[in-house]
C-alpha cells in the first residue's frame, strides 16, 4: 500500500545552483533521491541565495542554473506529483529563522566548524570572503528545521554542517519549548519541543572522480564543472561518447598488450561505478590487467552504459517542457507547497519566541 | 500647505526594544523625532530581532518592551496617523534583505567597524557572543535600505554602521543596476539605482547623564536601565519628585552656604536640558557657585519642569487603550504600511538580482 504524505518521514535535501547536473551528482545522492522519494515526504530546495556566497557578481546564471538543475531534477526522475521542488529565496521564513537562529549560535562555535575552513581553503577564499559565507551554514540549519526534517541524506564532509543544525534545534527546544536539556535525542518532540532532532542519512557517498588524471597533490581530482571534467546528465550521445573516449587511463600503458592498472584509473572507476554488468566488469578488469584487452574496447562499453543510463533522462527530459514558463509552473507549485510548511513552523517559532504580534497570510503568483 | 507623505522625504529611525523609553531617550531622538513627523515620512522601525543579540533568554520581556515603547511613542506624541511604527519581525523583506546584503559585505569590513567594537566591550560580551551580534549591522542595513529612506537621523556613535548602509547601498546600485561607479553619491538614483545614498542626519546628538555619581571611570555616566539611574516617560509625579530630589550633585557642598560646582553636576546638567527658563537657570547657576541657594530648591525646580514636560506625555497616554489588543491594532496598521513599502522594494530588489521568480502577495492580519 502506498503511503501519504502523512505516514511518510520529512525528508530534506537540495543543491546549490552552481551549475548543471553530472554524473557525480547522480551517484553522490540524486541516485538514492529517486529511490527515496516514494519511502519519504521529499523536499529538495534550490538553494540559490547560497550561491551568492561565491557568485553574487553572475546572477543570471544562477537563476540559469535554477531552472537547469530544475531540469536534471525531472529528466533523473524527481516526480514533481510526489516530492516537493522549491527556491529558497521564494520561502521567505527561511531567512526569517535564518536571523533569528543566528542568535543562538555562539560566534566561537561557528568559526571552529571544520568544513566551513575546508571550503575557505578549497575555494581559495583567503581573508576576503563575503560575510555571508559565514553565514550560510546557519541558512542550512534554516532550510532544514523550517520544514522540521526528520530526516536529511548528507555526504560524510557535510556532517559538521548537520551537527550544528542539531545543536540550534537542541537550544531551541530548550529554551523556548521549555525542554529538559537531559532528554534523549529521539524524545524531543514528545517532551514539548517543536523542532525534531532529525538523523543524517549517510548515504553511499560516492565521490566520483572525473575524466580526466591526478592533479597537483597526485590524486584524482572530483568531478567538477570548474574542473571541466565532466560528463552532464544533459550530454547527449555524441558529447558523451567523445567524453568518455578521452577518458584518463594508465599513463604507463602504452599498448594493449601492455598490462594496465585498474587502480585510480578512471576507466574502471567509472565500470564499477556504473556498469551493471559485474562480471563483464570483473573478467574484463582481469585481462585488462594481464595486456589481454585494449582501453579502446572497454572504453566503448563504457559509452554504451553511460548512454543506456542516461537514455531515459533524454526521454523524460523531452516528456517537460524546457521553456522557462513551464519550468516556473513546476517550481511555483512546489514552492507554495514548501510556503505552507514553512509558514506554520515560522508561526509555531513565533509563538515560542512570544513574538507573535500578527498573523499572515501569504500567497505566491505567477510574474 | 500641508506636504503630502509623497513629497515628504522618508526618514527611517528607531528602537530597539530593550526597555521602556527614559528622558535620556527623549533628548536623544525622540524630542527630534516628534518634531520631524510633519516635515518627514517618518518610519519607526521596533528592531525586535535585534533585542535578541543580547536578550535570547528574555523574549516576554522583549514583547513587553515592545508595546511599552510602542505607548511611549504614541505618549511623547508620535501620531500614528502621519509616522509609521512598525515591528520589524513583521517585515519578512528585512531579514530577506539581511541574507542578500550579507553577501555584498566582505568579513573584514564588518568585523572593523569600530561600533561593534565597542560594543562587545561595552556590553562584556567577550568572546562568546552570538554569530547574531555580527549579523545585526546588516540588519541594521537592511532596516535602513528596505525602505529607501533619503534621511537617517543619527548619533554620532552610530555613524560607522550607517556608513556601512551606505557601502551596500553604492555597491548594489553598481552591481545589479548598472550605476558607474564615479557617479557622484546624490546622483545614484538618477543613474539608475534602485537606493538612495541617504543623508545621516546628526541630530544635537544629546547623551543625557544618570540620576548618579561618577563611575569607577570618575565620570558621569549615561542614562540607562540597567544602571537604574533613569527617569522614564512613564514616571508618575511621585516618582519623579523621589529621583530628582535624590540626585546627584556636587559631593563637596554640604550647607547651601557652601559654593557649588555646576560642572558634572547631573542637577545643572538637567536643568540646562529641560529648563525652559534659561534666565533663571543662568542667574541661579550664578548664585549656587557663589553659595547663594540651596541643593533643595534647585531640585525642587527642576520637579517641577521635569513634571510639565511628562504632564502632556500621561495625557496622551491616557488617551490611548493601554491593552495590548489596541496599541497592537495601530502597530498592525503600521507595520502592514510598512510591508507595502518592503515588499515593493524587495520586488525591484529580486528583479535587479535576476531573482524574480514568482509573485507574492501578503496580508497581514490579527491573532
Amino acid at each position: 500500500m502506498k503511503k501519504t504524505t502523512e505516514q511518510k518521514p520529512r525528508l530534506l535535501t537540495g543543491d546549490t545552483p552552481t551549475g548543471k547536473l553530472h554524473l557525480g551528482h547522480w551517484v553522490g545522492s540524486l541516485e538514492n533521491r529517486v529511490a527515496m522519494q516514494r519511502d519519504y515526504d521529499c523536499y529538495f530546495i534550490l538553494a540559490n541565495m547560497h550561491a551568492f556566497t561565491t557568485r553574487a557578481s553572475c546572477p543570471q546564471e544562477i537563476r540559469q542554473n535554477v531552472l537547469d538543475i530544475t531540469l536534471d531534477y525531472l529528466a533523473a526522475g524527481i516526480d514533481p506529483h510526489l516530492s516537493t521542488i522549491f527556491i529558497q529565496t521564494e520561502v521567505p521564513a527561511i531567512a526569517e529563522l535564518t536571523f533569528l537562529f543566528s542568535m543562538l549560535v555562539p560566534y566561537p562555535r561557528l568559526m571552529r566548524n571544520p568544513t566551513l575552513k575546508d571550503e575557505i581553503r578549497d575555494k581559495q577564499l583567503g581573508d576576503n570572503y563575503p560575510f555571508g559565507f559565514l553565514l550560510y551554514p546557519i541558512g542550512q540549519v534554516a532550510d532544514i528545521l523550517a520544514f522540521r526534517a526528520q530526516v536529511v541524506p548528507v555526504g560524510e564532509d557535510q556532517l559538521p554542517l548537520l551537527e550544528l543544525a542539531r545543536e540550534v534545534a537542541r537550544r531551541f527546544n530548550q529554551l523556548y519549548c521549555g525542554v529538559d536539556p537531559h532528554t534523549a535525542d529521539e524524545n524531543y518532540v514528545s517532551a514539548g519541543g517543536l523542532f525534531p532532532l532529525f538523523q543524517s542519512k549517510l548515504g553511499r557517498t560516492k565521490r566520483l572522480v572525473g575524466l580526466g588524471g591526478p592533479g597537483a597533490h597526485g590524486q584524482l581530482l572530483k568531478m567538477s564543472k570548474s574542473l571541466n571534467n565532466a560528463i552532464y546528465l544533459s550530454d547527449d550521445n555524441d558529447t558523451v561518447y567523445k567524453k568518455v573516449m578521452s577518458i584518463y587511463t594508465d599513463p604507463h600503458r602504452i599498448r594493449a598488450t601492455d598490462p594496465g592498472k585498474v587502480e585510480e584509473n578512471p576507466l574502471w572507476i567509472f565500470h564499477d561505478a556504473f556498469n551493471p554488468d559485474k562480471d563483464w566488469v570483473e573478467e574484463t578488469k582481469m585481462l585488462y590487467q594481464q595486456g589481454g584487452v585494449g582501453d579502446v574496447v572497454c572504453k566503448k562499453k563504457l559509452v554504451e552504459v553511460i548512454i543506456a543510463l542516461l537514455e531515459p533522462m533524454h526521454e523524460r527530459r523531452k516528456l517537460y517542457s524546457q521553456d522557462e514558463t513551464s519550468l516556473l509552473a513546476i517550481l511555483r507549485e512546489g514552492t507554495a507547497r514548501a510556503n505552507v510548511l514553512a509558514e506554520d513552523t515560522l508561526k509555531k517559532v513565533k509563538q515560542a519566541i512570544h513574538q507573535d504580534y500578527f498573523l499572515r497570510e501569504f500567497i505566491l503568483k505567477d510574474r
